[in-house]
């Protein structure tokens, strides 16, 4: 019934499991990976597969279990109470200041991307208006074009050149993040830098780019940054915050920082704390919710005191985001019930072209992974590409002869003349010479009659692609925007279109609200977020009446969608072959236990061990473990050894760092016991295996390693079914989970990528490849 | 440093455990606790313990963690991914179903209300405008007691006599019900019934009651329902939704439902899915969510659908709840930041008065449990408080000489003249001639200068003990609307103060907007709700501009409150001795292990087990034991019996009812297999042990538990920390934890009770005692 691919004995080994490394290293350093033995029985031809066949080994995972080791408890119930008070104190603290910092990066950015593409409109807007009377706009052109490619050169060459990782909106990598994926360099304070200055190169450069996405990134790594008290970037430590020097407190604090990051891009707090919700936190806890929302609520309150300071006005708090939709004033009648079938089918429609979309993009992904990996490859990529926004803007504009009345409730900034009359202006314009957010904006609201259904048409077409094409260069840039605008063109051509037909009654058919909810289509068709993209929709809005709309349609877009392709932020995961993992186990994966899921044998270390046999095991690059049960043998007996707990290489390295070796804690009776100060100084970056140094008469040392395990590993049985391993995994945030047979004897290591590496494909259950790249 | 009572070997025993019963049974049958044995050290005198000082019983858990038992993992083996699909869409279904019933039951309250509180304002108000002028105004007392006292003893006794689980808003059982215990007769149709019939007779009968708060338990009771596919109350099965016929699912149902029910009762959808989740998931779901929300979506689209047609006008969708705020139109400035720290002291007095209602009702609810426990003293001081509020009302009424102009944007339903001059209308009637939701919106939006300070501080007065003697009555009620109108009140008498001491710029302290705020303030001390309720109101205000102050309110409010006294409905939880799981064990427990906190030694069945043996178990009154651990003895070994599997006394009473037995599974081998639907139909009320009649032959018979118990119960280790245990409980919903040592001997049995037990005190870490009642 159930189609399911055959189990074959499974011999690569997971960075995260204690696998012994028997035999030549399968898949060590081989980068061509094996096809996928995919659906044998079917006997379909194995294609070559691409990366989302595979699941690389690379990326690490975070331990969001505490490590309840001895030297934890004894701290712990050292404190007093007051002292939980404390540092419950210090957790609102840096809330706050997230919350504070957040708003101000998102202050700077706007206020910067204001000047300087005001700046850069107003130049072209005068060249331009000096060349339509005299001729030979192509200068326009060719000056519009160098603008844009300069700026974009400037974030180009940040980003290719100095840090990859802060391309693209960031959201797919703190996504990973929250579900417990370590990527690297993600957190850290280049990262933060880089992509402020390049989100503003790419707006600034014309880019079909928002602003958006990347603030959900910067406010995670100001999370990540404040929480440690601490910048290992700086070389700087404040000796603050050091209890919240792991990654159980670090995660919560980044979830604070992305909600953060959403409140302050598009003024919606509560979203914020959805969105942050939605992706990570799986164990739900009241508190940190509340702290997260404080930390939007601050961060949105901050953006907005200062901006209104900016704009001169004091005290004015209703522009609480980046990009805000304006006031949908619905004076009586939002919209009739009998239009909902109508916002249905344009969800439909979204959901098809964000599949488009999307397809074309993942595509266009694999093709850039293949040949176009080089940094200076990549930057001249982007200046194509802002080139070419040049000169199709600028042919669009120049072709187009919808030209409208300024009128007075105009106050148009960069409305161009052109060749329209005068007291008129190009429309066309509005759309493409402008920054995204004001053509949103001006999609939403100008009133009935401001566009003509031609120029949507085209704006939406080469808008569509334009964006398709920007998503996943290497620029700092969200696809929120982008997407809105595409969908609020084609949603405004529908209540245009729609209205000719009943030209009886124009009112139901108001094109600005038929422009949100094709923007809310497309968005959704795109990035497939669900509940906490309506929030978002609706706090933007600022009006609660179009909440189910706006559901319906996320709703309807989802499902359409997902019928042709995945989100936009799943495929790039799935391109990056991340172990990530999904809400729930897959459906049909009730035919697997954890005796198949797991890797076995797994290395295990003695409660006291040899430095020597630990120091192998560690530097051991073909297998590279991060997780070791711990076991103990009865003396005299043959009896098999039982699990007692479990160590990592982190804290492995670290004892071996300091050398706390039984010999010489006898001799040197003073010597200052190991505490978890030493293991927070170390994290997160723990020196590699290779940097320590231990010498030949050490390695016959022994090291007790019972203070330091965690002595209660949560441990399945080995017919325990996949979806109760997995929710156990999800639930508890769990990095290894170690098999034991009815004596307690260890069989197996279940670790994230074990777990990740099972998905409900078209023919049923599907597995994974697991690759070192 | 942390002072934890002392822990004492604990031979008393819980519903879940497995303990055996040996000696004689301590607690069963002893009504009177014993004195609890807090702080022996420290020597105080130990008081004689009210209800909170234990832990009842008397109250099972549900089972939410799944038997993953051989006939479910068959089934779902069998089902296929089409299988999967239709479960899910099914599951859509019901919650659309749960959206609509709900909303159709919000409308029906909220129109039988008006009709009903109409109709007696309107017969009163003539009363009084024939008798202000002849003089005798007592009549009109009189009537308005008698007309108030009729609604209530149809209120009361239908409450007091048919269904007491009825009675308060039934906010703190759902609570408890999506927390893991299972409350009697709490999602009954029968309840429901006697809820909507309930609270439209009080509020019609004119208490100091919201309609608001029953929506969520009605809204519960209409999802569990539903998601059952069959009523047992009418005995009726449907033959649908067969697969949900569990407690996983119908919680999930159940939080929809309750999501619903806010989302109808205050039009915040958003605000809905936040109390489902703040008060009940703890494992957060994306999937579930979502079906959440498009509950909460469906109800209030269904309400104000419905609604706009009862008062004529379709298709307006613009009072999406059943209380509405109105808009706050912030035509420039909603608020300036040096408000806040106004705000923030309104915050604080909004905690105090919290604290001392909940001091109030608290040392109320203590008299009434001893002392107003009969029904027909219930009606009867339900009867007295209603007679007290009309003459309470009626004299204030009386006496006030607060005349206000009758403007003509004013559209005064029930506006009185009575001594004031023509054209002028009595300001304090507003106040208490009205129901609740509409003085609350009164005070939200007059203009300044409609209420004097003398009037509201006097109905502040009033009401604020008329609300706390009402709340815990044997009626329907809820408890938002007259906190919301209490801080309404004196939020407004701040304003107009604060306008008073600076009269040359009054537009700043807008008396509209501290009754916002002193709302929020007052509502937040006594209900301690945080997040959720921040957007309840943030969405019932429809202005997301007013986040920032009402979170902050809200914030202090709850730490100020919580420094005196907890919550309301927390406090009653506690009063009924409730086993509530909070979200975190206390800070300070980390010196309790699995070994101190489990029940031991614990009834095992052998997996294949004497009939009799397990009847007698069930059938011993002094344990009433729920789960049983399942061991094997290796035949013709001395090796103690190792745990392999967990039962539960539901499983086994089915098992005994369709004599599942070895041996005429031998003899009768056509015999029909058991099925996961026998058990599904048994569900939710399983027969009591005694109503299964076993004869002697039978007992002697063995029963095979193998293919029934849940062959991979989750373990622990015995030296696992207090908060670890906890953390595995409230993930994964646990109701059994079973201890096991290190070769997987059974050695204990932790069920919620042994946990909810413990608690932070003021002395550090109580305990609580267990008890029979």
């Amino acid at each position: 019934m159930a189609n399911i691919t055959k189990k074959v004995s499974w011999s690569s080994r997971g960075d995260d499991s204690g696998l012994t490394g028997e035999g030549t290293p399968l898949l060590n350093g081989s980068e061509i990976p094996k096809p996928s033995r995919q659906d044998p029985i079917r006997g379909r031809p194995k294609e070559i597969p691409h990366n989302e066949k595979l699941l690389s080994l690379k990326y690490e995972s975070l331990d969001y279990d505490n490590i309840e080791n001895q030297l934890f408890l004894e701290e712990e119930r050292r404190m007093s109470p007051m002292g939980f008070r404390c540092l419950e104190i210090s957790r609102w603290v840096i809330c706050g200041l997230i919350g504070i910092l957040t708003g101000l990066i998102a202050c700077f950015i706007d206020i910067m991307v204001e000047k300087l593409a005001g700046y850069k409109y107003q130049v072209i807007k005068e060249n331009i208006e000096k060349f339509t009377e005299v001729g030979g706009l192509s200068i326009s052109l060719i000056l519009w074009a160098v603008l844009n490619c300069a700026f974009v050169l400037v974030g180009g060459i940040m980003v290719a050149f100095f840090e990859p990782i802060a391309a693209g909106s960031g959201i797919p990598q703190i996504k990973c993040y929250l579900n417990g994926v370590k990527i690297p360099r993600v957190v850290r304070l280049k990262t933060l830098v880089v992509k402020v200055i390049g989100v503003i190169c790419s707006v600034a450069g014309g880019l079909a780019v928002g602003k958006e996405g990347p603030m959900i990134h910067s406010g995670g790594v100001v999370a990540a940054g404040v929480s440690q008290g601490r910048s290992t970037s700086l070389k700087r430590d404040f000796k603050m915050f050091e209890y919240f020097r792991r990654d159980t407190e670090k995660r919560d604090f980044v979830s604070a920082g992305a909600a953060a990051g959403v409140s302050a891009a598009f003024g919606a707090p509560v979203g914020g704390v959805l969105f942050s919700l939605e992706e990570g936190a799986s164990f739900w806890n009241q508190m940190l919710t509340w702290r997260i929302f404080f930390a939007s609520m601050i961060s949105t309150f901050t953006l907005n005191f200062f901006l209104s300071i900016y704009h001169g006005k004091p005290g004015d708090l209703s522009n609480p985001g980046l990009i805000n939709f304006g006031r949908f004033e619905s004076d009586s009648v939002a919209y009739y019930y009998y239009e909902i079938p109508l916002f249905m089918c344009m969800g439909a429609l979204g959901g098809l072209l964000g599949a488009l979309f999307n397809s074309l993009n993942y595509w266009l992904t694999i093709f850039r992974i293949r040949y176009v990996h080089r940094p200076c490859l990549q930057v001249m990529e982007a200046l194509l590409v802002a080139a070419v926004t040049a000169a199709v803007s600028f042919t669009m504009i120049y072709f187009s002869n919808d030209c409208q009345p300024l009128g007075p409730e105009r106050n148009e900034e960069y409305s161009l003349q052109l060749f329209c009359a005068d007291g008129e202006y190009n429309s066309m314009a509005t759309a493409f010479f402008n920054t995204p957010e004001r053509s949103v904006r001006s999609l939403f609201h100008y009133q009935p009659g401001s566009y003509n259904p031609m120029t949507l048409g085209l704006f939406t077409l080469t808008y569509f692609f334009l964006a398709c094409w920007t998503y996943g260069l290497a620029v700092s840039a969200g696809v929120f925007i982008p997407s809105l605008l595409i969908g609020a063109a084609w949603g405004r051509l529908c209540g245009i279109l729609l209205a000719s037909f009943t030209p009886t009654s124009p009112i139901w058919a108001d094109p600005g609200k038929y422009a949100l909810i094709g923007a809310a289509a497309q968005l959704g068709g795109i990035v497939r977020m669900t509940l906490s993209l309506t929030v978002i929709m609706v706090e933007a809005t600022g009006n609660v009446t179009y909440g189910l709309p706006i559901m319906l349609v996320l709703m309807i877009a989802k499902i359409v969608g997902d019928y042709f392709q995945e989100g936009l932020y799943d495929i790039h995961i799935k391109l990056q072959s991340v172990p990530f993992l999904h809400w729930e186990a897959p459906a049909t994966s009730h035919w697997l236990t954890a005796r198949e899921v797991m890797s076995s044998p797994v290395t295990c270390f003695n409660r006291i061990e040899k430095v020597g046999t630990i120091v192998d095991v560690l530097s051991n690059t073909s297998t590279n473990h991060n997780g070791f049960p711990v076991v103990v043998q009865v003396l005299d007996s043959d009896e098999p050894a039982k699990l007692c707990g479990l160590i990592l290489r982190s804290q492995l390295i670290v004892l071996l760092k300091h050398k706390v070796f039984v010999e010489l804690a006898r001799s040197r009776l003073s010597q200052r016991k190991l505490q978890l100060k030493d293991f927070r100084d170390a994290y997160p970056r723990f020196p590699p295996i290779q940097s320590i140094h231990v010498s030949q008469d050490e390695r016959e040392c022994m090291m007790d390693l019972t203070e330091f395990m965690n002595p209660t590993p949560y441990t399945v049985p080995q017919d325990t079914s996949l979806p109760r391993v997995f929710k156990l995994f999800r639930a508890l945030g769990l990095r290894h989970l170690v098999v034991a047979d009815d004596v307690n004897r260890v069989i197996g290591l279940v670790t994230r990528k074990d777990l990740a590496r099972y998905h409900l494909g078209k023919h049923g259950l599907e597995e994974l490849q697991l690759a070192q790249t």
